[in-house]
């Protein structure tokens, strides 16, 4: 008799559970920010055609559109960039990555850019791409950015990518370390 | 006997319970529209830098292309934006938050624009962003734009937000109600 | 005696598999790419403006930058589009929806584009938005793009969109076959 009660308690125990578990918790998932799935420290570099197009050969960015009058930031100035994405700071190190979108000068008051654009990793290790958009807030020591989907090596995945702005060399070349946390893998 | 039988069924019950959630419900997690688990309402405030760019004191907005010949609607002007965002619908009152990003007229029938931007929170009750994409189709009362990402307080956020327009005064000035839905909190 | 062995070890099985679930499994949860929850095949259709302008009539894109000196594949050319997306192949199926928002050119050494637009269904069988952004590897067969968000009938959705060139006539015209699995729906 005591095992049949026991029985039944248990029933409806874990179907509380179970149901708990599928309403609550599935708007509320449990993400460790300290704890990511996958996580990859890349470096970004920028080498921005200069106003007369001589230096195309170095070159990897250029600016498609005029800063506007609004502020003393460039506000407006919009970027197209292929740029190269190493494993360590050295500019000459072996690409592992490429970084292909747009960032565009989008503060009155100071130096800020939005960014849009997508990781393309096409090496022995990584094949695929992270897209990846998010507020450059330059004044910031650190800033993230969001990864808003994957494909290939990273179908579906979602994340961080922290940034911090390593060297900035007047306007032809900055360089950004991106650390990349994913918490979402399939 | 009869409890190890009871027992044998609660193994495989419970089981099947625990497969089926994690595999077919994974995909289909319920999310109920009606709930999200943070929600904010919020104004944005666009002030259009004029041809001349003589407004610039008041101004937090500007064109950075020029309308093409595709129909009669500004299609092409590309706009960006350091927008000023406010918990109430007046202009004036103390921002709790920036929209940084662009805006840009895309059909060529009507009036529509595509945004793409980040509300940059900076406030005692705030730090963060969120990352916003969505068509501004501005023939319908409310349109939803979609919240890929989030930062900070906004750590891996996911949502919609619904945009009402409530003023257009002539080309200088148009507020958009925001009304921000979260789904996914962290 | 035996029962209620079988029932406390019962209890610590489940419980064991329910922390499991909500933890390890929250952010390593299983979306098979094979299994999308909604599929739909699509085609999009690019009719570019020429330099003129003379094309009004049958043009849905315009360029609104000019290309820059950084090599021979229009790099930083921007081009915003009101494009038809339809059920076939055929440019003059009646459209299901439309595609807006941007593409750019951003590859110095081939033809490569990044993509960031809405899908906009009005129809009877769909309405509401898909937000997509990624990659255009125009050397790749087959590339993939982020469907980052949804609204209406794909609210909240995540998923992938698989791109085929179907057609490149010159500049005037190209045709993307879009073959989008959604793998969050909700």
């Amino acid at each position: 008799m005591k095992s049949i009660v026991n029985t039944s308690f248990l029933i409806f125990f874990f179907l509380f559970l179970f149901l708990v578990s599928q309403s609550a918790f599935a708007a509320r998932k449990t993400i460790n920010p300290q704890n990511p799935c996958k996580r990859m420290v890349l470096y970004y570099h920028d080498l921005l055609l200069n106003a007369n197009g001589t230096d195309v050969d170095n070159s990897t960015s250029a600016a498609v559109t005029n800063p506007t009058k609004l502020g003393n930031y460039v506000f407006g100035k919009l970027i197209v960039f292929d740029d190269p994405v190493t494993l360590d700071e050295n500019l000459h190190s072996p690409p592992v990555a490429k970084a292909q979108g747009i960032y565009v000068y989008d503060m009155k008051t100071d130096f800020t850019t939005w960014f849009a654009y997508s990781l393309i990793f096409n090496s022995t290790e990584h094949k695929g791409t992270l897209n990846i958009v998010g507020a450059d807030l330059m004044m910031e020591k650190t800033r993230d950015f969001s990864v808003v989907g994957g494909t290939g090596d990273f179908f579906m995945a979602r994340g961080i990518a922290t940034i911090t702005t390593q060297a900035f060399e007047g306007i032809k070349y900055f360089r950004l370390k991106m650390d990349i946390k994913l918490y979402e893998c399939y």
